[in-house]
């Protein structure tokens, strides 16, 4: 039985970011929300805030990941500029979407339905909407890109629950043993349980807890039982050096 | 008079902030420190441990950017590929280093200095080396590309020394104006500054706070005048529509 691998890419676009101004969560709560579903995030990118650089990236992305998810730049401003990107990117004209704008009509009154505001309405042609229950203005899909706000709280409830409606790749399991001995010690017998399972992958995780460091071993495949026979005999080893393994 | 504009990348390396199980915060890190000496980060790449793609990302990075900082692998593991890669990527022979083995050494007593840990002594030919003064090992510098374990705590000490003696770009200066007029509100005026004010750069980043939206407007240049200009314009308008503006 072949394995079905869905990828996946990150564009997170915003000068933001780059300049240090703001720690950047989004992508680590869409890999998550890929890891359940077992799609494998290949890449995360951030990019500034600049059109051409968004049109290359999006076409190099659209052809290499199944899934291509870009947060930012889609708010009613100057330099809300990602839609305007994609459009070219993928050469779709951008039309006013009328059920963008009437959830922006309903949302706001007249007065305020500012030309700004109204930007948010212009979206590739034959995008289809994703529903923004907090501030209104929707997200969209076009092809294999899902295009999704800045503003954490926005995106993610938007992208929890487009994920749960992706084609999904075959889950993974996974399990961490951690210890206190240091990866210095544990190395070259991890490396040989590798060796051994290469289907699986085992990362090896340093930490820095209580002023001494430790390492996590996270084991992780497709199939269950190798997980759990590469566990166990991690465990049993560094048990045996008196590295007081922990399971979970 | 010229500005003298020194542009950087960083690469982060690592399997577990793909999978969404580490949120990466050494980038966020590093732009901070670069954005205080004036160089501009231009791209953020967080790609697997897999020893290709760390090839291809270390040789178009380093033509690009000024600077080229790494984070992740180069620790003892069958995971930490890093070194191995840019080594590659460079076409530099990996050789034992005289200097990193005596640190190792005497950091470790004779029986623990293992294999695995040897092989962090192990750097690409006429590499200058980083201090690590947290756990010994160290990182290094071969032409533009700054190589950096990836736990936080020795990263950041590591870079912190390493930035204060880097070439650096012109200083920027950077004001906020935040304000509880939302972006629809405000996104025409501030666009119209921008058109007037080509040579700074402004932007505009809705938050959540107490239930409600506001906007932070950074405004940022090389020419402090400049900076102060519009931000003085924006705070007006801001203030003449009942935004309550207030500059930080």
């Amino acid at each position: 039985m072949k394995t079905k691998t869905r990828t996946a890419g990150i564009i997170i676009i915003g000068n933001e970011i780059l300049s240090g101004k703001t720690l950047e969560t989004n992508s680590n709560f869409i890999c998550k929300e890929f890891f359940k579903i077992g799609v494998v995030c290949e890449e995360i990118r951030v990019i500034k805030d600049l059109k051409v650089r968004i049109i290359e990236v999006v076409k190099e992305f659209r052809n290499k990941y199944n899934y291509v998810f870009t947060s930012g730049g889609i708010g009613p401003t100057h330099d809300d500029i990602t839609t305007d990107a994609i459009s070219s990117a993928l050469n779709r004209k951008l039309l006013l979407n009328k059920d963008a704008k009437e959830r922006l009509t309903n949302h706001y009154s007249d007065d305020v339905l500012t030309k700004a505001r109204l930007k948010m309405a212009y979206i590739p042609e034959d995008a289809v909407l994703i529903d923004n229950p907090v501030s209104v203005a929707p997200g969209y899909v076009v092809e294999n890109v899902y295009v999704f706000p800045g503003v954490p709280k926005i995106l993610e409830i938007m992208v929890k629950e487009i994920v749960r409606n992706l084609d999904q790749g075959e889950r993974f399991f996974k399990k961490t043993v951690s210890t206190t001995l240091s990866e210095g010690i544990i190395g070259e017998f991890v490396e040989s349980v590798q060796a051994k399972y290469n289907d699986l992958e085992i990362g090896s995780y340093p930490y820095f807890k209580k002023n001494r460091f430790g390492v996590s071993l996270v084991i992780k495949g497709r199939k269950e039982e190798q997980v759990k026979m590469a566990t166990e005999e991690i465990f049993d080893y560094i048990h045996s050096t008196n590295g007081q393994p922990r399971i979970f």
